[in-house]
């Protein structure tokens, strides 16, 4: 199941809507299958295990870290694959809580004299598979806030200069990390500020992630690298209902998906925005600020994972914040998160840690 | 010279202003004595090592971590002590650049036919002796500062609750740290919103460092915790030459010690707070804020050690930042340090980085 779990992981950021699942087949004691959800959500893990085993999986036993389908898609259910494959047993992490699966398949394996052991491994499943699983129970991706900055929570200089805070190792986790997620997303205030392109870059991806910008009025420049890139890479544009009709031709005319969402005290509401890209596929999505988006997402209980880059460097007082304003009453509200990993990257530390 | 060193750091906030030097006798491939300076700086660790060895002293090597001392203190100098034992052989670290030493403890050996070797491990040893050697050499402490913030860099809430952003784990590293310093220090405006004893607590120390509080016009409580124990635990207070005298003389009634300091730009100058404090002694000193006196030691360059506590907890741009603000121009000019260390420490994580 350790197995199963890492090749599932290879499938993150590159399989939406599916989940990244992992899948091993063992027959005597030998490994005879692997396989993992292929880019763009199939074929699934299951099927590729299985035709690596081909013939010796009679009998043998498959390891899967969800349960596997039961529905009949673009492909045939899994567990039907897994039972004309003549599998002795299957060993599964998770039911899937997908409404078509939600246990039918692992009635499919045992109905057809399938020995079945579920929850192997179950809290490890549970995090690889949290924006699968955030998606379904909750019609929403799961969300991972960046923050990098000087030790003492700067992102940039009173004048805006940014460039660079942290060093080289830690900016290329960044990438990966986009790559790792469905999607990247930032604010307009960052868009405009920063004209970034929010690609991967230099990691030898064949599939960029969606590049998703939180934008009420739309009062994005119209010249720049993202409105280069509208046509190259997948650009959403999440806007309030009032945005200039002009502005909607214009990014839709460029090649951008528009996707209009809620106004909530004057501001884009994070909750519609993440129903939205829930309701369009989305499992991951990597937030990279800017310091208002962020605290509207936190504010509204939506942050899941927070990885923390710190820089040593001092940028004082003046310097932008991270976060924007929480309007905290009390300590006792603020929002927590506990550590799950820590460790040097080039010059900079980074740290990550997970909604308590 | 490893276990040397080692020795030599339990002085470590005892000792000033003397260096907290190691030293180990060896004899035969034995160790036959092992030394560290005492608590108030003598006796120092070559006569204690020695004392241990006794006769087996004659024909072995000693390993200091620092240039025996040449001159005649409270005590005999150390060079003498050495030649009087028989020790063959000495290997040292570093040369002591104090002006009453400075080679001439080397010499004293070297005159009586000791073998010295000098260098080994140097590196090390000027970290270990960076406090003692920025007073010899800079006429001022080594200034390592705190800041314990939320991961968005702040160390209270906009209405200053801050009790408790890190855990007790980090807590009690604090009380550590401040017991390896000489002294603890803070701004005035922490000491008026903290009210805090400084104190280091649940140790089993048998000496509290000197508590040093900076502040201008010396309007600090009267009867809070630094007034309540100025008579038990050492107090300084380092204030601006227009201090109101009766201020000065309140708190000299109630034991603390009054420290006269220039002020530059409407403000107390760190420069000149650091030369007093060099002056009366002190070698390390630990400073926990607040942000605008931290701001002002890392303007003036002063910071030579920081160390970060970040805590799971958001707190928002409305927080009160744990620096002041810097009045840098550009990002190339932001004080830059180094990673020295860092490590999980409960649920918060400790890092430390030093002056590039």
């Amino acid at each position: 199941m350790v197995l199963a779990l890492a090749l599932g992981a290879r499938g993150l950021g590159r399989v939406w809507p599916n989940p990244a699942v992992g899948c091993v087949v063992v027959a005597a004691g030998r490994i005879i299958g692997r396989g993992w959800t292929a880019d763009g959500g199939r074929s699934h893990a299951e099927t590729m295990a299985l035709k690596q085993a081909g013939e010796a999986a009679r009998g043998a036993t498959a390891y899967v870290t969800l349960e596997p389908c039961a529905h009949h898609g673009k492909t045939p259910p899994c567990a039907e694959t897994l039972v004309n494959a003549g599998v002795a047993r299957v060993v599964t992490a998770l039911e899937d809580p997908d409404p078509r699966v939600a246990g039918r398949g692992h009635a499919i394996l045992r109905d057809a004299g399938i020995t079945v052991t579920t929850g192997v491994m179950q809290s490890e499943a549970l995090r690889a598979h949290a924006g699968f699983l955030k998606r379904v129970q909750e019609d929403r991706p799961m969300i991972t806030l960046k923050l990098a900055s000087s030790f003492d929570g700067r992102i940039a200089t009173a004048t805006g200069e940014s460039q660079w805070i942290t060093g080289p190792e830690a900016r290329r986790m960044v990438h990966l990390q986009r790559a790792r997620h469905d999607a990247v997303m930032v604010g307009g205030g960052t868009a405009r500020a920063d004209d970034p392109t929010l690609t991967v870059r230099d990691l030898g991806i064949s599939r960029q992630p969606v590049r998703i910008i939180a934008s009420r009025n739309l009062d994005l420049p119209l010249s720049g690298n993202l409105a280069r890139t509208a046509g190259v890479v997948p650009l959403w544009l999440c806007h309030g209902e009032g945005a200039d009709p002009a502005l909607i031709d214009a990014w839709s005319g460029m090649g951008a998906t528009l996707i209009p969402c809620a106004i909530r005290q004057g501001l884009l509401d994070p909750a519609s925005i993440l129903n939205a890209l829930g309701q369009a596929g989305l499992t991951r999505v990597f937030v990279e600020g800017g310091g208002a988006f962020a605290a509207s997402l936190l504010r509204a209980g939506l942050v899941d994972e927070l990885i923390g880059f710190t820089a040593g460097i001092a940028l004082g007082a003046e310097g932008l914040p991270s976060l924007g304003p929480l309007g905290l009453q009390r300590l006792a509200l603020a929002p927590r998160f506990e550590l799950v990993e820590q460790r040097q990257l080039g010059a900079d530390i980074m740290h990550n840690w997970r909604k308590t």
